[in-house]
Formats: structure tokens, sequence, C-alpha cells
């Protein structure tokens, strides 16, 4: 075991503060790595404030992160796919049986014995596991994702969470050339699903609330920019959308997107509202529509999302700030004050 | 044109009676039949009363009626499908444009320019078009099915609504042998429902509220019978159904259901609920759940449909009934009455 430094909470209430923290000596499947930067995700925000106490209630001190890049610094006697030096990353999860159908499916994310990066059991040292927002962690290299030499370090951060979570479900239903692809929401997920419909080949088109959202979204790739709250322009795209990406987690008129989807055409969520949403039955059965809810993703197409990023060169829109500003983030975070997502740049731990 | 006796209402209060209506002669592209039997569906009472004011409002005089079986009497001179003698059956839909991507996919049901059996203008007489509870009716070959021998009429009749209802969603959704389906709700279209997925192979479960139900079930095709009022019974089928078919068209709680659905499992309503029905988003988030709807099938998928009764000699459960006591069948309707289809010999209107 070994000291390394992180930001923790101590309480649902308490501000984020520089703690010491124990990791553990890489075991022989292990990667330790040298965290150089990490995403700040919305979720990081809900666990630390235990705003999922019904669902997975949090264990103080907690030190959230889980949109980790860094440098491998150590490995296990038996770990093969990386060396010192390597540039690598780790997202949500950490760990998981790999012995059941999903973990052989390459669906870690539904295993029943899933393993997150943050305030899951840690069967290696007691207690809860501890997330990104530290100077090193150490993961088993199954659930280590390779970093294309390529990417930005800082905007590639974010792919390991809102990346992927909007890389899935586009794969699963079949985004690509001449298809008609809807994103809802232009935040941290939502820009990020505008970037990868657009690298996919899709005609994009990204609703907001915002007009003052329109040159931004066009710049990240949408084909069009309709206002929501304008039923005229929702009309007109009536019955011909193929995917709707929905990445607004607050609770929201959902069947009027799903009045745009043409045949069986396809609503996922990717943010989750607190509140059942209601659904009109009729909207599904006249086009054979389906409106589904999807999880980040397993850890081969992680992999494949990074490699697509790398050949599309895609990252993340972010704003680097240092850890001394992360409550400070936080706040923002909550107002949507952020294009698109913090970055927290670790080097600024250094000193503390 | 000729005349032909029917039932019809003369508005939303009134009761069905006899009545003389006009039917086309047959164009050259057209089969006329007479009608040996007539299912009732739910839609037909919805029709009457005018309870879908909103959505298609009942243009009167009207006759409803669209699980219709009978037999050809003459057949135009380009006819090819039919000849006068055969065997034939109509749907719910006589006509469509056919030359939208709907129509050339085989999915006439969702093609902006459909035609339904009763109700929808008659672009050959004018008014509206006239549905089953008649003793002929005149439709074009394209729309027109074709009659496997060794099925009972009566019981073949609801095939034409209720059969493809719920015998659509389960192609569409890859119901087969090792899947594990559930139907829930055990009625008109909830017993057709169990019978297919038996019929293809599927470990069936039926959920019921009411435990009278239990043997039925059993003796239709299910494997297992759970009272859904029985949380713990309930429980002990989360994440594992492949895919539920819903056929409650009353609001209740369908998350109840969502949490019964494994990974990638899919829920279709062909019930609707008139309101919106509310969805935990979580739910579908956690095992990449969708939720979905269908609506009957296309006339390809609905001649397959009819060719795989006859294969595994499936019909509807009915009780057949003469026409003079339509009015007397649809109270029971509403109060669910019936096991599970009535089915109206069309021999009775010749009194009339």
């Amino acid at each position: 075991m070994y000291k390394a430094k992180a930001y923790s909470a101590q309480s649902a209430t308490s501000r984020l503060e520089s703690a010491s923290i124990v990791r553990r000596d890489p075991t022989e499947h292990d990667v330790q790595i040298e965290i150089l930067f990490c995403g700040i995700c919305h979720s990081d925000l809900h666990q630390v404030r235990n705003e999922w106490s019904g669902l997975m209630p949090t264990v103080y001190p907690c030190v959230p992160g889980h949109e980790i890049v860094g440098r491998v610094t150590k490995v296990g006697s038996a770990v093969t796919k990386f060396k010192a030096g390597d540039l690598a990353a780790v997202g949500c999860m950490v760990d998981s049986d790999g012995t059941c159908p999903e973990c052989k499916a390459g669906l870690e994310q539904f295993c029943s014995n899933l393993v997150l990066t943050y305030n899951s059991p840690d069967k290696h040292l007691g207690g809860v596991t501890y997330g990104g927002y530290s100077d090193a962690i150490v993961v088993n290299e199954r659930f280590v994702l390779r970093v294309p030499g390529n990417l930005d370090l800082a905007g590639t951060a974010p792919l390991l969470c809102a990346g992927i979570t909007t890389y899935s479900p586009m794969r699963h239903w079949s985004v690509a050339k001449e298809k008609k692809v809807g994103v809802v929401g232009l935040g941290g997920l939502g820009h990020m699903g505008v970037k990868f419909a657009h690298a996919l080949g899709a005609h994009v088109v990204v609703f907001t609330t915002s007009p003052g959202k329109r040159e931004d979204a066009l710049r990240l790739g949408a084909d069009e920019v309709v206002i929501s709250k304008n039923a005229d322009e929702m009309n007109k795209h009536a019955g011909s959308f193929d995917f709707i990406l929905d990445a607004v987690a607050a609770v929201h008129d959902i069947n009027a997107y799903l009045n745009l989807l043409r045949r069986d055409g396809n609503l996922t969520m990717v943010g989750a509202p607190q509140q059942p949403i209601p659904v009109s039955v009729f909207g599904l059965l006249f086009r054979r529509r389906s409106f589904s809810g999807s999880l980040i993703g397993g850890i081969a197409e992680t992999q494949e999302m990074l490699d697509f990023c790398a050949k599309h060169n895609i990252t993340a829109d972010v704003e680097v700030i240092p850890i001394q500003k992360v409550n400070e983030a936080y706040e923002r975070l909550v107002r949507s004050d952020v294009k698109y997502r913090f970055s927290i740049d670790m080097a600024s731990l250094k000193s503390e």
C-alpha cells in the first residue's frame, strides 16, 4: 500500500478538500497510473452530495472522478497490454466478475458484480473504491484503456464517461450515413453526441431551448438547430428521425420528441430524470417507435470509441481547471455554466 | 352498386341496428366477398361510441367490423390471387397508396394514405368505408388474405386484428425458442399472444390480476402464471424476460414490468391507454431496456400469420353470436365478460 494525494468530501454537505488516501500496490494483473487529467461528471456531484441515496448511498469520505487519463507508472507481472510510460485511461468501472453472460458479451456495465470506480466496495483494501480526483490509481488491466497518442489529454478525459455514454447508443441503434439523428440538450453529453453523430455521417439536428447555442451547435457538427419551444419548427420534423439521443436529465416532454421519430425510430435517454416520464402510448403504436435507455458502454466498445476519436480527431470541449477550483466548478455545473465539460489538470494536486 | 345488409349505428349513443348499405360493383382489381364471420374488436366499440373523437372522429352511420372471414363471390378481371368460391379474409385495412416507403416495405399499416376498413374516406362511393358487420364487402385484392382450409372460420375472424396485433411484435422482437416471454393481460389480445409465444417455442409467463384465470392461461399455452398484484412473485422474475407483450389498455404500472426485462429486453404495448404512462428512466438505463408500441401488421405478415396459424392449428377462442346480440355483446365487452373474443355468425343477418 502507498499514500496518494486526493480531493475528498467528508459528508453530503462538505466541500471537496485535499486529503491523503491509500492505494494498493499493484497485484500481478494491475496497472498503476499517474493521473494527468480527470473530467468532472454530473454523477460526481450527485454522488458527493448523496443525491442518489436511494439507489447508491454515498460512503464517506468520497473521492469521485471516473473520467481518468494518465500515464502508466508500474505494471504487475502478468500485465500484457501496458508497460510503464504508456498513456492509459480509466472510466466508470474498475472490475466485474468476468464470468457472467453480460461480461462475456463485453457489456461489463451490466454485470451484477460490477465495481464502480468510486463508492463501490473495494475488495483489495476494504472500504469503498476511490476515484480519479487523485494523483494515482491502481486498476486491473482489463479495465484500463489505451489512449491514442494524437489526442489532447485534457479533452480525452471526458470521453471515458460522456464520450462512451453517447457513442454506445449511437452504435447500438445503427447511427450511420443517411440517417437523421437528433440530439436533445447541448451540454456535456449532448455536445459529444453531436460530434459522434456527425463523424458517423448522419444528418444531425440539435434541439435546444437556448437560441444562443445555435452557433455552437453548428460549430460542433450540427446540420440544423431547432429551438424546441417553437412548436412550428418542431412540427416540420414530425415523423422524420431515425434516432434521437436525449441527454436532458430534467423531467421534460418526451412525447414532443417521440413524435419526431419515423417508423421504427428510437429515442434513447442517457440523462436520468429522477421522476417517471409520462409517455403517450399512441405515439409509440403508430410508427412502431421505441423508447429506451443506455448506460455508458462495455470496455471493448470504450476502446473502439477512443480509437474512433483518434481517427476523427474528436475530444470533448473542455475548460481545464486546477483541482483547487473543483468546488466552484460544481456550483457552475449546477447552473450548466460550462462549455462543455470541466477537466481537472492533476498537476495542480502536486502543490497540496 | 348493389345493396347489402348490415348493422350500423346512427350516433355515438345509438344501438347498432339493421340497415341497408351500398357496396360498389367490383372493379377490375376488386374481390367481392360474402361475409361468413366477423369478430368484434374493442376498436369497433370505441369507434361506434366516438370514443376516439380527437384522433378519428366517427362519421355516422357507422358500420364497424375489421375481423372479416368469408367466401369470394366474384372477382374483377385483373384479379389473379382469388377466384369465386375461395375462402378469403379482410382485416383493418382495405387500401393504401402502394408507393410510399412504408408500403414498399410491406408495412401498409404505417402508410399515411391508409384506408381503414371502416370510417375512412371511401374514394369509390364517397362517404366513409363500411366494415364487416354486413353480409358482403368489396375490397382491392391487395388487401384480401387467403384463408387456409383447415382453420375453423369463426375462430379465424379475430386473427385479422387480435391475431396480427400480437403476432407482429413477437416476430419483430424475435420471439423464438429459448426466449422468455411475458404476456400482460389475458383478454382478446393477450390470449392470442399466449398462443403465438407458445407456438414460437418461447417459455411463456402470463401476468394477470385474476387468480381465476390461471387454469385457462395454462390451457392456452402458458408455462407459468404470475398474479401481478403479488410483489414477491413479481420480484422472482426480475431481470429475466427477453420480451413482454402488454395487452392492457387501461393505465397501469408499466415500470413493474419493465423491471422484469433482462438486458436489451423489450416491452411492447399493443393496448393503448388514453393517458400517458409514467416510465421510470432509471429502469430503462440499467439494462438498456426498450419500451415500444406496435400496430397490427402489414399484409404480407398478416398472410404469414394466417399460414403460421394453419401450421400450428391456432385460432382465437370465440363465443359465436348472432348479429342480433351485438349490442349485448358490447356491454359484456366493456365488462371483459367474454372468453376471449366474440365472433358474429353472419348467417344470422339473412333473417333481417
